[in-house]
């Protein structure tokens, strides 16, 4: 039987001040309940229909119907499970860095950790005004990488200003990625999904970078922000083989 | 003053069923009106409020309360246009061509579409399963890309049965793309988003073509197809050129 508190914690968690002041996020379905387990955050709490696959101490068998209440997605889930947010690790100048300054799409967010997963990058740094990596749409749209990518919350101006890491940075009049030496350390800033980078950020870019448009030029929108952070990130990866 | 018949129209349109009984498609906002009738499509209907960039003689003006019940966005934007589905051009076998195997989620075909636009693919090839282009989702996704694409719904299995060119599929067993020789004419096909390119088609596949993973491997997740198509079709114009 599921009780008011525990429904009301649940929903609650959908407000990044909640989970600020809990240190506790949702997760559902089984794929990325299990994801974020192996990856050894803590499970406060999971809410599961009978037959469930994982079992747990926290675990609590609820009607589906009553799981339907809890669940944030429109197709409910088997699992919803409430974690704790992971203790951040040290930041560290090493390795490729992806930078984000502004990404507001929850979706967009959670396909570039997924991305970074992929291409072995560790280390995600986000401005403040970036979406919450524990917001329940990023959480499932990284499919569990979640657990495997540290994102960090900073300013992200303090930060450029003070590493000395090369920072490259996607814009629409860079010079061609697919000529351009890349580092296999160095940092890659990301803009905004409809300014791009901004005005002040992108003094701090030692190395500016464009994909190459083939289609019918000017007509052409920009690449959304995930879509060219994957090519990019192909592109570092493919050139320096790390 | 909207009639209770435009307003049955538009939303009859969200649905397949009426778009193609009735030939018509909607779209909303400036930027995606303006690049399809700057793609020459056929404006049948224009709703907008004071202020609106465009004038047409088949523009009607309507509060802003009247727009917000026409439109399918969370936020409504100054306007909602209905255009005629224009007519397909034949199908060529020429340039590189992108065949999609049941992808389902319109937010991935519309990123797609929009991937071809940028890297001058004119023409994709859907299985019937595959979500409809002019899904009201979709057509806000392309940011006005479907002007200049053309998509064409057929029998994948037939059309690749009796194509002569090269076909490519994004698998997860195949040779790393980063060293395969890609050509400037041939087919790429992408698969569903859960269970990837179906038993069926990829027996028609010649090349089968991976993007290779740096990350914590098996615990990986793999790509979205929406990423991944941006990934390879990257891959196909850096290294032809066209």
């Amino acid at each position: 039987m599921l009780s008011k508190s525990q429904t009301k914690l649940i929903t609650s968690l959908q407000q990044k001040k909640y989970r600020e002041e809990t240190g506790l996020f949702v997760a559902e379905g089984p794929k990325v309940i299990h994801e974020l387990l192996d990856g050894g955050l803590a499970l406060h709490l999971l809410f599961s229909t009978v037959g469930f696959e994982i079992t747990h101490k926290n675990n609590l068998q609820v009607t589906e119907a009553e799981l339907k209440k809890l669940s944030f997605l429109k197709t409910a889930n088997t699992a919803v499970a409430v974690f704790e947010i992971p203790k951040i690790k040290l930041l560290r100048d090493e390795g490729l860095i992806i930078a984000l300054d502004a990404v507001r799409d929850p979706g967009n967010l959670g396909t570039i950790i997924r991305l970074c997963d992929w291409f072995g990058v560790k280390q995600i740094i986000c401005s403040e005004d970036t979406a919450d990596c524990y917001n329940p749409k990023v959480v499932q749209a990284t499919m569990g990488s979640l657990a495997r990518v540290q994102v960090h919350y900073l300013s992200l101006m303090e930060y450029l200003s003070r590493t000395n890491l090369p920072i490259f940075g996607g814009a629409m009049n860079g010079k061609n990625v697919y000529s351009e030496k890349l580092p296999a350390t160095g940092i890659l800033v990301m803009g905004n999904e409809a300014n791009g980078i901004s005005e002040e950020i992108i003094q701090k870019i030692t190395h500016k970078i464009t994909i190459p448009r083939y289609g019918n030029i000017q007509k052409t929108e920009s690449l959304n922000v995930a879509t060219a952070t994957a090519i990019l990130l192909s592109e570092f990866r493919r050139t320096t083989g790390t």
